[in-house]
């Protein structure tokens, strides 16, 4: 049989990461490849006691369909919590001429997804930066949009190239950016770099997608106001998930954007999966206001704090001058690039060779096939042990290469 | 702000199902809409006994990202059991030119609406049976594809008409069928429908989708063949989902297909939501092989026996000769057809001004706005009493809206 796959699906390959995911499944290979959040950062105990009371007092109201939009309380918890935390969700008693509302979604992915399967047609274009979220891409990708990049810097987003496609490219329906320890480059943008953008998107009349997955990570210096937070005009639809705090494999995101705009993603959900798993929404939402959430986030916080102090430490003693990489006040990631005379797909190779997995930071560029000559690292996973000895043979292939070109 | 959303979710309205759905928190309603499995069929304690077990075994695997394809523990539990059981899946040991390969999916839903993304272009066409899950339905559209509809006999869906449609409609892509105690309908479609169905499938070089969420809710009568036991040619993309076996709410369906299409269905899959909620996807396997499945499902089908009956019984003894209905073998639904007399709409609606509510059946045509005079009924939810009482308001409504026309 010879299948007719449709055409928007095509140019799409597997995630390059999620591949690699697959090999890490070998214990002796040194996995600075996954974005996977530590294992230790799970709540254990207090998700299995808070599972056992879902059985014992809501048992068929847990295991029933629920409704597209997910379960009140959490729901609630969720816009409640942001909005005195981080100034996040207007209402129209505030005085705006919108009103934000909180969804839940299957995990930050699909938010991603919705939103641009609500705003794009086959052919329109999301802006992104470059580099940028693998998932991100190919779920736009996926919606038959076209994806281009714009440069990330160190401060955030160029804005003025920025502004120049956004002047030019009149497909251009989404701006969707990571502002926040960025995968995959670990960059936070600067506020007065993310008022130029909004204040760009409002003149241009285009939709921001803010992904905020790692937002509550951060280990060092001082939080930056997302742009939900001063999003007067109704524009931005903001995007986070409890992947990297309670635990990513149980899949539960959410999406806060002007009900406008969440009634056709609740549509765009609906055919897509009914609504997420309803036990873990309550779950969720038991650990949000029976347990020490902020506690158990400081806790998570320590934890990376520690694993990117010793990722660091390692770095700076083992690579050669010629490799720059960033350095993160949180999240999960680690961005370095090479020295021209470095070509990055081989020193990927070679360093998995030596069982330690590094993504090529091809795998990120919003145009595909664009020039890119850094890899992501991620400190998330390894042991202390591992990522000392995997920096090690970092610097050695390093060196080893340099040599060969010298 | 004018939001500028994209043209294939233009049409789509949030399903009148989901919709009526969210109407029924009011307990004096009684529910014959909601397509809900009965609360009393969830295995509760074996659920939170296999819970327990997880998070004292293998909590951080559970809790931590997995592959898209799904927990190969449960692919495989999945494939061997409908292997022997249903004579589904298969493989190129057996001889033939493809390999049958079973993946995980966020309910039978997403499996539908993933088909339908790796095959159907913008504007290509997905035949279905008329009437047919409006689920379904709005997945198609919500991927631009048009759903076109072939009437729905006793026997199955015509021929007849099917082969015309397929002989001239050279956009259509997908065969979308619910051959065993179709929703809504309740109907079975016979060996011999299935057989000629598959021919002019083959023929016309036609995937056939073949929905298959109620087959195990066999209550009388006899098994008939699935088009995937069958599928000699690889032409046959077969969906089901534990929803209506163990719990609806943790969102857990099946997909089985050659691997060639299974590979294109998993980087649609990949985009939208990563992987599937792993803790319940561990949970059904532990589930499947180490309690009695097919010893829970024997309980769950004497509860839809024990409904069906009472409402049939009901039906038989309140509904005026005009009204037609069909008496399902297993399922959820009943079909009733009312006379031309009597407007659907304003039936539904008096019904529900009496408490009674059923779900148009204007919401299950294939093309939007064609006429249909029948509503969807379900026994799976209401209390006996309440079947009983709910089956005497519709007679009434039915006997005064004759009288009025009279």
């Amino acid at each position: 049989m010879d299948y007719r796959f449709s055409d928007k699906l095509a140019s799409l390959k597997p995630s390059a990461i999620r591949e690699i995911f697959k090999s890490l499944t070998d214990p002796s290979i040194i996995a600075f490849a996954a974005g996977n959040p530590a294992a230790e950062s799970f709540p254990v105990d207090e998700m299995a006691e808070i599972s056992k009371e879902i059985y014992e007092t809501e048992a068929a109201a847990a295991l029933q369909y629920g409704t597209t939009e997910g379960y009140l309380p959490l729901r609630r918890a969720i816009s409640e919590r942001q909005r005195a935390k981080y100034g996040i969700g207007k209402t129209a008693d505030d005085g705006y001429g919108f009103e934000d509302t909180t969804i839940i979604v299957s995990g930050g992915n699909q938010g991603l997804e919705l939103t641009c399967k609500a705003f794009c047609n086959e052919g329109d274009a999301v802006i992104c930066e470059d580099p940028s979220f693998i998932g991100a891409l190919n779920a736009f990708r996926s919606n038959g949009a076209v994806t281009l990049g714009v440069p990330l810097r160190e401060d955030g987003i160029d804005t003025e190239a920025l502004e120049e496609m956004l002047r030019t490219e009149k497909r251009a329906k989404l701006l969707y950016l990571i502002p926040t320890f960025q995968n995959p480059a670990g960059i936070t943008s600067t506020l007065e770099n993310r008022k130029k953008v909004y204040e760009l998107a409002k003149k241009y009349e285009i939709m921001i997608l803010e992904d905020n997955p790692y937002g509550e990570l951060r280990f060092a210096g001082e939080d930056v106001p997302t742009y939900k937070s001063f999003d007067t005009e109704g524009i931005v639809v903001y995007c986070s998930s409890f992947s990297k705090i309670l635990s990513s494999g149980m899949r539960i995101g959410y999406l806060t954007a002007p009900e406008a705009v969440i009634q056709k993603i609740v549509v765009a959900k609906q055919v897509e999966d009914v609504h997420t798993n309803l036990f873990f929404q309550m779950l969720c939402h038991r650990y949000m206001t029976g347990h020490d959430f902020d506690g158990h986030i400081q806790d998570v916080r320590a934890i990376y704090r520690r694993k990117c102090g010793i990722m660091l430490d390692a770095l700076d003693k083992e690579l050669p001058g010629e490799l720059r990489y960033t350095r993160p006040e949180g999240g999960l990631f680690i961005w370095c690039t090479l020295p021209e005379s470095i070509d990055m797909n081989e020193y990927v190779k070679r360093c998995l060779k030596k069982k330690v997995a590094l993504v090529p930071g091809s795998a990120f560029t919003p145009v595909p096939g664009a020039p890119c000559n850094s890899v992501r690292m991620s400190y998330s996973t390894a042991t202390d042990e591992q990522i000392v000895s995997g920096c090690r043979i970092l610097g050695e292939i390093a060196r080893e290469m340099l040599a060969e070109k010298a």
